[in-house]
């Protein structure tokens, strides 16, 4: 196999109840690229299509997350990229997460497999650290691995599947407008009550209950955030009445997609969800602002091969 | 029905990774309780045996705990307590916990039962409140309703059962000195570190987790507390010392039981905690301090009839 062409989803991470945690993938929207070994050991992105990003293989996540799993399998040859960039970077949806799980996928295919799903996961966190101050897995861990997704702990790495309830779908908006991931990390407190710190404990604890319960209701009553949201929803132009109308039409839940400015929603069944994107979408509208909005089942598919 | 003996067991709440959210029976250990139909109606505390409690109804948990029940189910008759202390107040294993259980079930037997098991935790936990400063029902849930249990919200009160996996033991030793639910409250920080508000949450998730797929191990590493322990550790005589001894034999985790000054393990199979047992309670004969230890089955069994 020398090219291989795969599609990496975009994804919602924090998902209202698991600040730095939780994520899971939006099969809708996501990057592809093809990745092609040449005979030169280096790295060239030769191309770049949709929203622009670096061609400097030192800026640029795809071949930032690559680089010290390169150093480690040392293969005998070098990889091309060429990126079509999908996901507009600072969106709140797991863009660099996306493509770093996209080169790191790839370049594991192209070799032949030898990586674990979980030292995958950690190649890929070397290319989130760029675009963001710390060091997390809640974007790639679920672009790579599909599904709701938790990741235990940071360091030793340790991430859960959860189990996705069959009939789970989410909508997405995505403003047009960058929430820098460093700027939105930086307008958090550093310390919270420990009130809401125990009401969070419990909360994310009946998240992970519900699941394996397929309780769809006590699901609805987990997806909320004490200690994040209030801080970063005034970066969001219409923030509450979006979260309002979700709620209003039977999203069993609503909230910031990552560092934002994307909104999520989560619902039982297609219908609410694309309910709700023709209600928000009529709202936007008189926001000013352009943005895409997504409808996506919680699929178990992560990042995946389109073609050889 | 004019009599009811109950036996209400001694609980161990918290669990390190669940603060005022997470508690379970200790089934070896509780308070018992002859409660009388009286034609007077009144309440009347006319016994107290084991560890002194007061006689006083407007100060005694058992009966403070039934004061508001009885407005509402307005009984025609009185009620005569006779109590048999088991369990040392202060303890940290639900010592008032227990006693506000058994009164509020005998009394509910004694009428026919005519309240669900979350209406008697709401009663319950009006006893509990006289002993501590803050309203929580992570002694009386477990006590009243068994298992492994999880305190969702205060308010509105929602309670989930979790899984309890059939094989899990705990080791409790209780050093006869008396710590305050309310000092050992007031030593906790108002606020604490939003890192480690994240790494809490993600503790307790996984812990949710392991409890559904039964994976002893990943229950082990979900034992941790990074919030409490280290403030009301410095209450408890030799308290790194016992934890080093339960770690280092087998226990999946080890921390303080409630507000203090008891401390627990959990064991997989009940040899682990009796080996436990032994080992600790050999320490704890050098510290000069008087205390009684128990090994006991996580069990589905809370508060129970002995005889009517």
């Amino acid at each position: 196999m020398n090219q291989i062409k795969v599609f990496s989803p975009a994804t919602v991470s924090n998902v209202a109840c698991g600040f730095d945690i939780l994520g899971f993938p939006i099969d809708s929207i996501g990057d592809e690229m093809i990745v092609r070994k040449t005979k030169k050991k280096s790295l060239v992105i030769s191309n770049v299509t949709g929203y622009s990003v670096p061609l400097d293989i030192d800026k640029n996540v795809s071949t930032i997350a690559v680089k010290k799993m390169i150093e480690q399998l040392k293969p005998d040859c070098g990889f091309d990229f060429n990126i079509k960039k999908n996901i507009i970077p600072g969106s709140g949806i797991g863009s660099s997460g996306s493509s770093a799980s996209a080169s790191v996928y790839a370049i594991n295919k192209l070799l032949g497999s030898p990586l674990s799903e979980i030292e995958m996961v950690t190649y890929a966190m070397k290319g989130e650290v760029a675009s963001s101050i710390t060091e997390h897995a809640d974007n790639v861990a679920p672009a790579l691995m599909g599904g709701l997704v938790m990741v235990k702990s940071i360091s030793p790495l340790e991430i859960l599947k959860l189990p996705t309830p069959k009939d789970l779908y989410c909508f997405v908006i995505n403003p047009k407008i960058e929430v820098k991931t460093s700027y939105s990390r930086e307008i958090l407190p550093k310390e919270v009550k420990l009130k809401s710190a125990t009401k969070q404990v419990s909360t994310f604890g009946s998240f992970v209950h519900s699941l394996h319960t397929e309780d769809y209701e006590l699901l609805g009553r987990s997806l909320n955030d004490y200690l994040i949201e209030k801080h970063r929803k005034k970066l969001i132009p219409l923030f509450d009445q979006i979260k309002g109308i979700a709620l209003n039409n039977g999203a069993l839940g609503c909230s910031i997609s990552g560092s934002g400015p994307s909104v999520f929603a989560l619902t039982k069944g297609i219908e609410k969800a694309n309910e709700i994107n023709l209600l928000v979408s009529d709202l936007y509208k008189t926001s000013g602002y352009d943005f895409s909005t997504y409808v996506s089942k919680i699929s178990e598919n992560g990042v995946r091969t389109l073609s050889i």
